[in-house]
């Protein structure tokens, strides 16, 4: 039987993303080897790409305590085989709670652990509606009290409300105090390495200190989890963190290439020329609902010294330098500046190997699918 | 049975979209009332909402030639019950016409009408695949040709430039040349009311006089399909345009609120406060994977005051005035500012009347199906 998908790049329906599977492979290799010397571990976050076959292959490239996921939808995506799920994230709102109660249930069953599902708390009100689904359900979540290291967004303050939280924690029954997390997103891009270091080790400091402070009030703290792809070598190797929460080295985008981690550009939004009507001048089929421009436009490959300088709904429109020799039908890749929403336009992955389709991935946890 | 979905508001899973039935079905009549008097009609654009059961309701609402679509996927999805479609976009890349083709061939077999399907040209190139595969398909398929008004997107000159293209499409066979059209979306946002009227009749002169140069040539030129939701009271006005292809009327954003167009906000997408850090900031879940922010961030409702200070993949980071009382739970309404892409997020809109959910609308056209 013929595959269900096009074999060839050049048969591809456009637009449409492309993963490089070597790419990503070497990318995943490339952090497992980092994390391969410990005490620190990796724990991919599924939310920069929702597709189940990559945090597979994340979670085969060793070095990893688990996955993260930022929703229970995409927890759900991950529970046939990931055995431990942080979902680093506050679950508040109609059946959030009790989805991750019935998760717990699924991983319990499974696993044979007690608590392999984790999920964040930054309020007492977020902690008993998590308990009371938990007891309900029957089973034991684990919990991390969730502190603000300088991104203000969730998150309460380091130290005692930390503590005063997590001794609540500790006393209610359905959940299981694990440890803390924060995240220092406002780091992540940072381009100058020394100051994206300094303002990494602040927030970690701040962290390790909660963590400590739990410990001294003999209160369980086995993980303090942080990190992310622009800071995994500063936060991953600050004492006292025991695991990194990074989704992006994957697969890359243009924001972290320049932030300039080690890694390679691993996908693309793949597009069609539709028209030239000048010579100055393309459009390409993919506009911003395939590709977000939330950080920045997308870059042009394909085509030397192309640029776009206008993204619609629809249509990417490419400056073309002098002389380039672009006619209706060619092919352009476009590197998107943000990889988690722009994957979550799509609904597959086309896995290439050189101009070979080798595979079709499922991107089976975006959107919100609630019915 | 109990219906397959919420029966409440507040029992809807957030981040979700929903549509006000009633605001939707007075946009709809206000629009369907306008063109009521001719001899320009409407032609309502599916790019902006990709869900049938809202095109069904623009259609039966009246006034309507047909429907606009942006893609031969979002054509696919309204071809059981719109006569007549326009694909007011260049198709090139490998099936787009095949798909087209087929296309024609379904809604010949339904209405009867020898090319119920039309789409833009605004090459040779796409002319000869449209014709190839038209040839192939045993159909005819119509063609405007695709005029650049001063958008500078896609489109030939007016003038001699279109003609030509126009000459070779009444040679071409397997093509029925029907007209011209010219969007001029670089007016659509002009705040202005007398500046988007003097651009908008610019545009609108190039239009016409294109379509009399056609006409003046011995071709037929019974479409001059033009117009959008800033402009529809403009070009569809002005003598000679014979359509207006306006999407975003029927459900509205911040951005057309803010051009003044006299439509009501008739969706939104609902969140739910997750985390309370701070008496001045609340967190809500609805991230920009829930709305764009490509032409701003989102405004709130259901807090007097408050507005989105960041807003991350997950998250909105919202603001609070003083004194505001907001407590983990509480539900949020962000109004996006531009329809399209946000809707283009979702699989489905919950319907409600009130604070009961009385419908759910898949989606049906959003993001790239191709397998």
């Amino acid at each position: 039987m013929p595959p269900a998908h096009p074999s060839f790049i050049g048969d591809v329906p456009t637009p449409a993303l492309i993963v490089d599977a070597a790419a990503l492979g070497r990318n995943i290799a490339r952090m497992a080897a980092f994390f391969a010397e410990g005490p620190c571990r990796l724990r991919p976050h599924v939310k920069a790409h929702k597709t189940p076959e990559i945090a597979r292959r994340q979670l085969a490239g060793g070095s990893c305590v688990g996955l993260t996921c930022a929703t229970v939808g995409e927890a759900e995506q991950v529970a046939d085989f990931a055995d431990d799920i942080l979902i680093a994230n506050e679950l508040v709102g109609p059946g959030k709670c009790e989805r991750a109660a019935s998760l717990a249930l699924r991983l319990r069953t499974r696993t044979g652990a007690e608590a392999p599902l984790t999920v964040a708390v930054d309020s007492d009100a977020g902690l008993q509606r998590l308990a009371n689904a938990a007891g309900i359900g029957g089973v034991t979540i684990g919990v991390l009290i969730d502190v603000n290291v300088g991104q203000e967004r969730c998150g309460v303050a380091p130290g005692t409300e930390a503590l005063a939280l997590a001794r609540r924690a500790g006393e209610t029954s359905g959940v299981r105090l694990r440890g803390v997390m924060g995240y220092e997103g406002h780091v992540q891009p940072i381009r100058a390495r020394d100051e994206r270091a300094l303002r990494a080790e602040q927030a970690m400091m701040q962290l390790v200190a909660t963590a400590d402070l739990l410990r001294q009030y003999g209160l369980p703290c086995d993980v303090v989890s942080s990190g992310g792809t622009g800071t995994y070598d500063i936060s991953g190797r600050f004492p006292g963190i025991t695991e990194i929460q990074a989704g992006s080295y994957a697969l890359m985008d243009t924001d972290y290439g320049e932030v300039g981690v080690p890694f390679e550009q691993a996908f693309w939004v793949l597009g069609t020329i539709v028209s030239c009507p000048a010579p100055e001048r393309c459009v390409a089929d993919c506009g911003h609902k395939s590709a977000t421009k939330d950080h920045a436009l997308p870059a042009v490959r394909g085509i030397p010294g192309a640029r776009v300088t206008a993204f619609n709904d629809e249509h990417a429109v490419i400056a073309l330098p002098a002389g380039a020799q672009v006619t209706i039908g060619d092919r352009v890749r476009l590197i998107p500046s943000h990889t988690d929403p722009t994957i979550n336009l799509h609904d597959v992955f086309y896995v290439v190997d050189g101009d070979r389709v080798i595979d079709v991935w499922p991107i089976a946890a975006r959107g919100y699918r609630h019915l």
